[in-house]
């Protein structure tokens, strides 16, 4: 979203984001889009558009059949790019999977973006009922452990910044959807080193969050494990899961980069 | 990479392809950088790399302490907006998941991408001792089950290309690197309806792929198995893998869009 201030700005290279735009504008409903309907998808001109859709065609981001576009691989090389700048990415793996293989329920590993957690890694379990998450999924943070988790760990006027621009929503009977509830809430978070969170997602699930941190305590990433209520007891989560989970955390703490 | 006559068409957004470049410019390597290096790596100079750095972080896709610029989880968005494009990618999953659970090993999902196949999905399996590719990971096609799949699966002509532009290489010493045995492999591949390679990109590994198609009957991906020479001999992989594959395959292509 490109701001009126923004725009006369000669440091705001606006060619660059509506092109990024473009590439946003494809997903699973609109996977292949004639030269009209991104430029409509996209707020632009047919001329804009075409321009762009070109360029991305040429570089090999983009294709056509000649009358629809759609995105190819290489796409996916800017997210790649994310990923493999993540200090912990790439130590956090095996390590997920110890996890996995001690408790049979999936580990997965998400970072902060304005209001919403970000699945950065997470290995399944074999269970035939998991959840549909897979790296780059978005879920709100307020409701989830591993978004506790990381509000938890933002410096006080981040912290605020949140709480200021936070949309409240009850997504089940039990999600904690007032101010003073969940300031309550991420407070504990933080003095217990951990965030359990009891269904406030989506009825059934529960999971369990621990902060990773780097060598000056700082929050880098939220570590959870997740499971059904018909599983396991909130009981057998903290005395089962939470101290695997802290191994864990503590581990890919060791293993990063100095 | 731009091409001198690609500078002097109209229709060609340079800066957006030197913003997606400063983006790619971020790895494992180089995940924090300051202005200058960017500027270095990304071959601009310094007040063009600035330009794009500070519009890439005022749209949240970089960040900076004042010093050093990094990427933020929003660059994930962008892949994602591939993935999600895939018709196949939310069917294949669970599909894929019940391939692990069959044959307890790795199952993954690719498309080929000039010389290369790219990872589009993965279930790992619980073994201790499994490969580290997730999605977005790239392998040469040559020397790979699935790589070798999807250029039997390639019209003629853009095959034609491929044999033309492809650099082969001995990666172990069973890697089938002369032109006129690929080719045989490939049409074998095509004839046979699966491949099967064995150790050709790392000794130790063998995996067995078959094409996912549309109802057009035109190769959309491939699906893989891959084990270990030492746990599955090539005959299991045959008897007891393949049925398993070819019934995921199916499964995937009769649960696509029309």
């Amino acid at each position: 979203m490109t701001t009126g201030a923004a725009n006369e700005d000669k440091d705001y290279v606006q060619s660059l984001v509506r092109g990024l735009d473009v590439i946003r504008t494809f997903s699973q409903y609109k996977p292949r889009m004639t030269l009209s309907e991104v430029a409509q998808h996209a707020g632009l001109t047919r001329a804009a558009a075409r321009r762009f859709l070109l360029t991305l065609t040429r570089e090999g981001y983009a294709a056509t059949d000649g009358k629809y576009f759609f995105l190819r691989p290489k796409v996916l090389d800017l997210g790649f790019s994310y990923l493999s700048s993540l200090p912990m990415w790439e130590v956090a793996q095996p390590i997920m999977r110890d996890v996995v293989n001690a408790l049979q329920e999936s580990c997965s590993l998400s970072v902060l973006d304005g209001g919403d957690i970000v699945y950065v890694a997470r290995v399944p379990t074999q269970r035939v009922m998991t959840i549909g998450l897979s790296i780059g999924s978005r879920l709100p943070a307020f409701c989830t452990s591993m978004g506790r988790t990381l509000l938890a760990g933002l410096p006080p006027a981040e912290l605020a910044v949140f709480y200021d621009q936070v949309k409240l929503e009850k997504l089940t009977e039990r999600t904690v959807a007032n101010m003073v509830a969940l300031k309550d809430a991420i407070e504990a978070s933080r003095r217990q080193g951990y965030t359990l969170v009891d269904q406030e997602l989506e009825m059934g699930l529960r999971s369990i969050a621990v902060p990773v941190r780097n060598r000056r305590s700082e929050v880098l990433a939220a570590l959870n494990v997740s499971t059904h209520q018909g599983r396991s007891s909130i009981e057998a989560m903290k005395t089962r899961f939470l101290p695997v989970l802290l191994d864990a955390a503590e581990r890919i703490s060791a293993s990063l980069p100095q």
